[in-house]
């Protein structure tokens, strides 16, 4: 048997659709550009290479000399370009029919570039499902990695994680690399890079494998935290390439491309993986009560011995990916926004003509896909703003060509009773040429998703402040316990325990609703304004969340009413009371006209009551916090939103504003992230019995000018 | 609030394909002819009832009263009939057009015996996977129910798994009720039924829910070990209908059924459910070697607190369904089998006219899908000889059907080089009216399968010894510790430990090679008969399950030829020669010419060696044992099995024969069952260097006259 042992090596660069172009400049210049330049200048290290297309677009319309070189690298032998779904979506959060979309795109853009097919992918984040191995096969894809965890959990035994595995579906093969942790964790984190060639020598010895893969982010080269410095500045990759190519014609260690691996080594085995991501996705998708006992339960293996540990570690894990949209209902509102614009394509791909216009609502369709909005872990992901504003916005794109085609260019009405976000109940969807309104009877007559079309922004665009099993660390101030870097090497992304901003816990408030508009408040009289904003005061009423019953849904030359009423409860001190709150709520073009009614049901004559419809607005850059009284009208706007808010007021109400502030985890430690502004129109009523009392709100959206 | 809890209640009745006619009566008397009698007598009991199409066809001509005894049920709404797959096949592991052909056929048969739709399903072994939904949501399937694992694996805690939640993938949405596995434990198995309402109150009081599920075999009704007894002759089932029928109407407790539930009770909430199914088939998936050690873990925390245990519990999982492939290579074959022939269907649907045939062959194929079979865990499943000959039955008819469709009546002959079971290896299928032989050259040029058409038979169904976890229990003799039954109620299936013969542990025996024929041995001088039975002598050669190189394959009138040789080694002593082993395979009508030429290409005049050619053949009535000299003509014939072996060897040889008997668990304990009889021609050769030496073997199968 040859003795020798080959590193197969992948990296994945990638920068969400959404991403602020200052992120693309420094990620291209600390960790894109210098990556290529040694390469470069090691033409015996042998490199698979996925660029995401979000990001391949990026640098092709701003440092179009990148892949002129790469195309060098890549005729060189050097380079093997492999695809990924376009826009990097979870492919198994989006439909079959787009699943194919994304991967053809992919596969296009490497034959377009190199004039080659792609024969590796990369699976966004390794999120896996069984049934990926026939769609990838049937469209030409021959090899893909997944990290040890989906062989683990599969029943591989730890010695047998290298080379490459079978993954049968329905009749077709892929071949699966299993990614190594170990290596993963040392490179390039390591103090030097022998310790690298060292663990193949140690590998070689004891199981006499014929490959270990490393297929990992490339944004761990320059971009991470610290690892410009480790990485360039002190010439880890420099060093590391260079004992790569010095250790490449010695005999027992080598360097190939995936293709020529796979074309003169058998498989290691056949192998089925299941529902699966790397170990810390598996954390991070279980819901935060079941994370924290997860966590629990890990610190309790901990304290074994690492025998023991090691043996159960191997067969425990957490949830699965899709449970992102369970964690989080403002996932889940973009990810059914997301299929509802998708079954909305269905109806122009089958129109003839308008070629152009179904192909830029199909691409924004595909870049709404792309993941890094959806979830969270040690990235912010759903925490931030931009990325959700970039989905929203490709969505509502896509959403107003496919309108542009089927309904031209005048003014139009429409509303649609349908489940879109799938929890079985009906929501109603006011649309118009200016506006879309998303409105949840079921949840306290709000509205969810309110589409400003002109700007293609989703006004209700916000977060609500919630527990996350991590700011425990936070609230016990455990980061200060935490050692120094090693001495030996850099932390790796995992290790990293920091805060960015002093007494961040004062901000930990939590939110026991959602952060949607149009919900209705009945406040305890001794309620404080300091109170409310996080969320630490008396709702008496039952109305915030509580189902709204539809009365009346009508549709007028222009424009578009729908009543809903509650009749539910206000607490007065020991004593419930009755309380109808009825809402009519008028489209027509950009302004949305909201008439309340309010009765007292009770049996008392009058009734005194503190009355607040809640708005939250998706204002990224504005921190303002204040009261205001005798209101009739107010407006905000925002450059960077590019959308202004007039709110008008009949009678005049007392206006509460303050900032909504998430506390989470992001790659270079905890922060404070602004996720909108909650504006709270309030008034204290008298509510005598049989006289139903009005109170009206006019909000305007205008484009920012 | 609404204080009350509903028992949810479905009841699955299966009989494997190719069970045995007794089981079928058996079952039927002392299962689900009983259980419809108590349905009849307590009309307030309210069930779903999934029966098996196999278990249906079953009844349907022996005991035809049955369904027009259980329309009475229905139509009083009294029993709310379900469907599956038709054959019970395990949806992940065949094709979505076969998924599709199952379902279809599952529900054409609810509609034509009962005249309704059916909504509810029932998923085979509640092997789960996320795109389960799409499918059965599109075919109007409403509600399914899957165990509690599948949600703890996805985070849902402890206290919410009741009611149903909403599970979406693609935009469809299934139900699913989590079925309690307490409930599982305590049904039937409690001391008295009121254990059972007993619970339901403590569960009612503690978490306030509106609903828990039971939703498992009707064979523990009566089947299972010691179940008659407990169940119906001490009166347990009627003692719990009486009780429910009892306690239904006293306002905290309900019995309605499932669809009445969801049209009156709204979901538990929504989530997504990983690749599961109960926690016991996810040990028994484990290849042997991680599914000890999944053991270990498993006593390890045994040892715990409750408390800890439980915590710890949650988070542990062995492997997924799909790897019976890789644990058992001949549920592989029987599964890369069907996926060849379903393909095959694939050309003969878009053909006109034959609809009859067409739909033969389909049938033929969707039995071959029954999943018992395929797998092995408490019962038999793999290991019962039966249910194997039954899969390939059903395979090899649908193949002859769509054969006859293809090519008439004439005789014809063709020759496929196929990796047909997807190990990136070809294989060579030669064919004619009469056999089929799947070749596999890079496994010792041996023959995988022989299909004897005239009896629909795979001559080659043996199956290997190898180890399984629980064979410890056996060898240490750990059943003779187990405590006896419980005085209080009676042991679950899982809690049964027993053996069914004495020593048994004398047959455990593991064998280093798949018992395929064709396969080629040089023996140690010293082999003793009795040690090559049991896998325990000295293989001198390399070829048993070494590649073959396909020298030539050639297609003559009315036959077929393939050529096949291996350089390989034979020890002689401490010292390794050089030997080329060729072989012809000619086949012609019913006949086998295997003609073996022996090369000393060593550099000494004269080797003395001892050949043998293995062949198994799936005889599973002739357990015969012995040696026999001086051979040419050897045959054996089997009622059961309905075909008869010739072989005739030139020169004349030694012929030794024995059953090959493995050892597995079934649901009334150890037993030892027959895999087929191995027979070895042999023979010792004196090879002079450059002259080839010739043996033949003719193989001819016939049907039993």
């Amino acid at each position: 048997m040859e003795e020798r042992i080959y590193f197969l090596f992948a990296v994945h660069n990638h920068q969400p659709v959404g991403n602020f172009d200052v992120v693309f400049e420094k990620s291209y210049k600390y960790a894109y550009e210098p990556f290529l330049n040694l390469l470069e200048k090691y033409p015996d290290v042998n490199v698979a290479l996925h660029i995401s297309g979000c990001l391949a677009d990026w640098i092709k319309s701003h440092e179009p000399e990148y892949f002129n070189r790469l195309r060098g690298l890549v005729s060189r032998g050097q380079v093997e370009p492999i695809c990924g779904g376009y826009y990097e979506p979870i492919l198994p959060s989006i439909s079959q029919r787009d699943r194919i979309l994304q991967i053809k795109k992919g596969i296009k853009f490497i034959k377009d570039e190199f004039g080659i097919l792609p024969k590796g992918f990369w699976v966004a984040e390794r999120v896996w499902e069984p049934t990926l191995v026939k769609i990838l096969s049937d469209m030409g894809i021959e090899y893909t990695f997944l990290d040890e965890e989906h062989f683990y959990w599969a029943g591989v035994q730890p010695d047998k994680i290298h080379g490459y595995y079978l993954v049968e579906d329905e009749g077709a093969i892929l071949k699966i690399f299993p990614i190594s942790k170990q290596l993963r964790y040392i490179i390039p984190f390591s103090g030097h890079p022998q310790v690298v060639i060292d663990y193949f020598y140690q590998v070689l010895k004891k199981i006499n494998t014929s490959s270990l893969t490393l297929a990992d982010d490339g944004e761990k080269f320059g971009i991470w935290p610290k690892t410009y410095e480790h990485v360039y500045e002190k010439g880890w990759l420099e060093n590391f390439f260079q004992l790569i190519s010095e250790n490449k014609n010695k005999g027992w260690f080598g360097n190939i491309s995936f293709s020529e691996y796979i074309s003169k080594f058998p498989p290691t085995g056949s192998i089925y993986l299941p529902t699966a991501s790397y170990f810390e996705m598996s954390e991070w998708s279980l819901p935060v009560e079941s994370g924290k006992e997860f966590r629990d339960v890990l610190e309790y293996i901990e304290n074994l011995s690492e025998h023991e540990r090691s043996k159960i570690k191997r067969f425990l894990r957490g949830g699965i990916w899709r449970n992102f949209f369970v964690k989080y209902p403002e996932s889940s509102n973009m990810h059914k926004k997301m299929l509802y614009v998708s079954s909305k394509l269905d109806i122009i791909m089958n129109k003839k003509n308008e070629n152009r216009k179904k192909e830029e609502a199909k691409d924004s369709l595909l870049k709404g896909q792309c993941n890094c909005a959806y979830w969270h872990g040690v990235f912010g992901g759903l925490y931030l703003p931009h990325l959700r504003k970039a989905v929203y916005g490709n969505l509502i794109h896509a959403e107003k060509v496919i309108n542009s085609i089927l309904r031209g260019r005048s003014s139009w009405v429409s509303c649609e009773v349908k489940d879109y976000n799938l929890d079985t109940k009906d929501e109603v969807i006011m649309s118009n040429e200016a506006l879309n309104v998303y409105i949840i009877p079921h949840y306290g007559g709000s509205i969810c998703e309110l589409d400003f079309l002109e700007s293609e922004v989703n006004v209700c665009n916000t977060l609500s402040r919630r527990e996350e099993v991590y700011h425990d660390i936070i609230r016990k101030k455990l980061w200060l316990q935490v050692p120094d870097l090693p001495s030996d090497g850099i932390k790796t992304i995992h290790q990293i325990i920091a805060v960015k901003e002093k007494d961040l816990e004062d901000y930990l408030c939590y939110d026991w609703y959602l952060r949607y508009s149009l919900l209705d408040h009945f406040l305890h009289p001794d309620t404080k304004f300091e109170n409310f904003t996080c969320a630490r005061y008396g709702e008496q009423g039952d109305f915030v969340n509580q189902p709204y019953t539809v009365e009346n849904i009508e549709k007028k030359k222009g424009g578009m009413r729908i009543n809903l009423y509650r009749k539910g409860i206000v607490w007065i001190g020991e004593e419930k009371v009755d309380i109808h709150v009825g809402k009519e709520l008028i489209l027509k073009k950009n302004v949305l006209d909201i008439n309340y009614t309010l009765k007292n049901l009770s049996n008392k004559e009058l009734l005194h009551l503190w009355f607040g419809v809640e708005f939250n607005f998706a204002f990224f850059d504005i921190a303002e916090k204040g009261t205001l009284s005798g209101v009739d009208f107010w407006e905000k706007s925002s450059v960077g939103e590019n959308y202004k808010v007039k709110l008008f007021f009949s009678p005049k109400v007392e206006l509460w504003f303050f900032p909504i502030y998430t506390v989470s985890a992001s790659e270079s430690g905890f922060e404070r992230t602004l996720q909108g502004l909650c504006v709270l129109p309030n008034i204290k009523l008298q509510i005598v019995k049989d006289l139903p009392l009005k109170l009206s709100i006019r909000l305007v959206l205008e484009k920012n000018s």
